[in-house]
């Protein structure tokens, strides 16, 4: 949350030029909740029969947001998303769910529609009283004519440690119908995701019930936001939620095994992996990403269980930092993720390099070379259990004195 | 593993008089494996008849000498504890079971007894080729006369990024014979220990068996060294042995509930506690401690869980590193240990200071109050689930600039 000294040195070099989603309108602007002269109020409006999906965090301390959201979401409507940053609104007792509850009220008087099509959203401090006032005086001027209603601007609004914006599209079809899907997210730290990151939301023109969204979503979150970490810290807020105008004429698809839906749903994995890249690339403090695939577990859990014991291991983490290819840190927390190792099996790689075999060093390892790769700005380490067909893949980024000043500063 | 620069701001002052234990005796010194000049080298020798228990790492990928361990410890008895530090010897294939297999070969011939007497444990860097050559050709000087022989020199020559020695003892007595119980430890890095910690060593001179010592370990050991972490990495060599030499005059005990047993686990449990607060107050680059109360939780093992999500999270880390009372960061970490929390319930405590109650800010908390507990060397964190009886405290410690140093550096 303070003021933004530096870009990450892996950010994309410019905002994408996401195109018009038709019955998606938005404005974002300043309500002066945490740093003056910050945009830090979103509020997208959305045509009728808008459907919704979302998947929400599972840390057992969660915000207010939440809740509401948690409440709503089974209804599968939305008229508008109202996203603030800069306060969480967590661990906010009652008068945290009263907040929600006002805002919701006042963005459903304001877009003419009943609250429970309201979805919200609040990212930032943890804990601190919710400043509803400047939400609330703010929130009328977003349907003025004065405001940003870029995309742009709304990936800005949501922002809180992050170093850039971040956004996504694609085009797709579905029978034929030219389909778009935009997608803005948030994210920096406080990043090991459980069921969708901090803050993401796509928006999509097609036609589709908010039981299919849902059945789309979640295997698109699984593989994307659920695979990145920066530091091992789930959220109070993840959030990614699913909106679908039907402003496209494509026919309706009831069930996600029609392969109708096939082309949408790549596009829509794709745009959650992009977002969830954009996200560990502006890991707090990264200055480099490791991709850490796991083959050969027991079962895809397993997998995913070991890559991520490597991603959080802040040993490997600092090896990262430095370059190091320092491989027994790796087998270390392969071994510790609480799943079946056997360390005669296992085979690791560092980029192209074999760097372990047969519970060893392989003979012919150069760590010249593997020192090389480490330097690389996106680092592969391959790790191959060998005992089943268990597979994941899971990014995470290096520990760098950054994060520790970010962190040891947010509040001050 | 950089050479001593500094020392611990959480060190002892000095290093404790350790007393004489009839029937040990010891040797360190320099088999040159990584630095020259550092001693790396330690030979214990015990007198017949000396009993041995042991609690090894639970990391599915470990060393050499805990494999070695595992095989011998069943049987019970020891004759020497020969301890390197510098490499590791973990994952180092069949070579490095060779090597253990070699080392205890030439202890057993140097000390004239069988090599399954001869406990083996290795700390440093993992993977690298295990350095059997020096290790062999220094072992005989350790019999001469012109050895450290001391308790400290013991402690020294295990150290690897220690910044100082560590070592505890107490006296107590069972059944009405004094009996001495002395321990020295090393650890800094790749600390939460999952049965023991990286390395500690326990010696006593009463009379007891190996089957009593296992049950008055696991205890010990669970309560204190199993309940630290510097930064949630399980070690691969993680090592605890207790040795008694029988050379007390006591009656031998046969059942851990005796009552006369109860003096000594007691004295026990004390010498684990100091060993591990030794071990966290030198966790790398730590100012500061946080000692992480929880109460009320389903089982012991709930709030362990708790305790450990808390003391590892970066970000709570961080802000103990900051002394910034970020409390949200302390109820989030709480909710992401896969245990259940009913955020509505918990009562927050830093310090005297009530913090959190009835699921939001304590209305009488006081910043300024809570910020000055937490420039404390020491600061106090008690969560309060109120859902059952079960209790646990966890130290960990603050996320430095020094940690990272230390470890982007460690190879290099």
């Amino acid at each position: 949350m303070n003021s933004i000294k530096f870009i990450s040195p892996l950010s994309s070099r410019a905002f994408a030029r996401l195109p018009k989603i038709p019955g998606v309108s938005m404005a974002s602007g300043v309500a002066g909740i945490r740093h003056r002269g910050k945009k830090d109020l979103l509020l997208v409006e959305f045509t009728k029969n808008t459907t919704v999906a979302g998947v929400l965090t599972k840390n057992e301390v969660c915000g207010a947001p939440i809740r509401w959201c948690r409440e709503i979401l089974p209804k599968g409507k939305a008229r508008a998303l109202l996203v603030n940053s800069g306060n969480a609104n967590v661990h906010t007792g009652k008068i945290g769910e009263q907040s929600v509850a006002q805002m919701a009220k006042e963005a459903a008087r304001l877009t003419g529609c009943s609250s429970e099509e309201i979805l919200v959203a609040s990212t930032g401090v943890i804990g601190e009283l919710f400043p509803i006032t400047p939400i609330l005086q703010t929130l009328p001027n977003l349907f003025g004519q004065d405001v940003d209603k870029t995309w742009k601007g709304a990936a800005e609004a949501i922002m809180t440690t992050d170093t850039y914006p971040k956004a996504a599209f694609r085009r797709t079809e579905i029978d034929g119908v030219p389909i778009k899907i935009n997608g803005i997210a948030k994210g920096s730290g406080m990043i090991a995701p459980n069921m969708g990151t901090m803050l993401a939301f796509i928006f999509t023109d097609a036609n589709l019930s908010s039981r299919l969204l849902s059945s789309l979503l979640k295997p698109a979150v699984e593989s994307s936001f659920n695979c990145i970490s920066v530091d091992g810290d789930t959220s109070t807020s993840d959030t990614c939620l699913l909106f679908a105008t039907g402003k496209a004429s494509n026919t309706r698809i009831i069930n996600c095994s029609d392969k109708n839906i096939l082309s949408f749903q790549n596009a829509l994995n794709d745009i959650a992996m992009s977002l969830a890249m954009q996200i560990v690339r502006d890991g707090e403090g990264v200055t480099r990403v490791a991709e850490i695939q796991v083959l050969g577990a027991k079962s895809n859990e397993s997998a995913k269980n070991v890559a991520k014991s490597v991603a959080n291991s802040p040993l490997f983490k600092t090896a990262l930092a430095a370059a190091d290819p320092n491989w027994g840190r790796i087998v270390s927390a392969a071994g510790n993720a609480g799943e079946k190792v056997d360390q005669s099996l296992l085979t690791l790689c560092i980029g192209n390099e074999l760097v372990a075999v047969n519970g060893a060093l392989s003979p012919d390892y150069s760590e010249p070379r593997a020192t090389r790769h480490m330097r690389s700005k996106t680092v592969r380490i391959e790790l191959n259990l060998n005992q089943g067909k268990g597979k994941a893949t899971v990014w995470g980024c290096d520990l760098t004195h950054q994060y520790i000043d970010i962190n040891a500063g947010y509040r001050s």
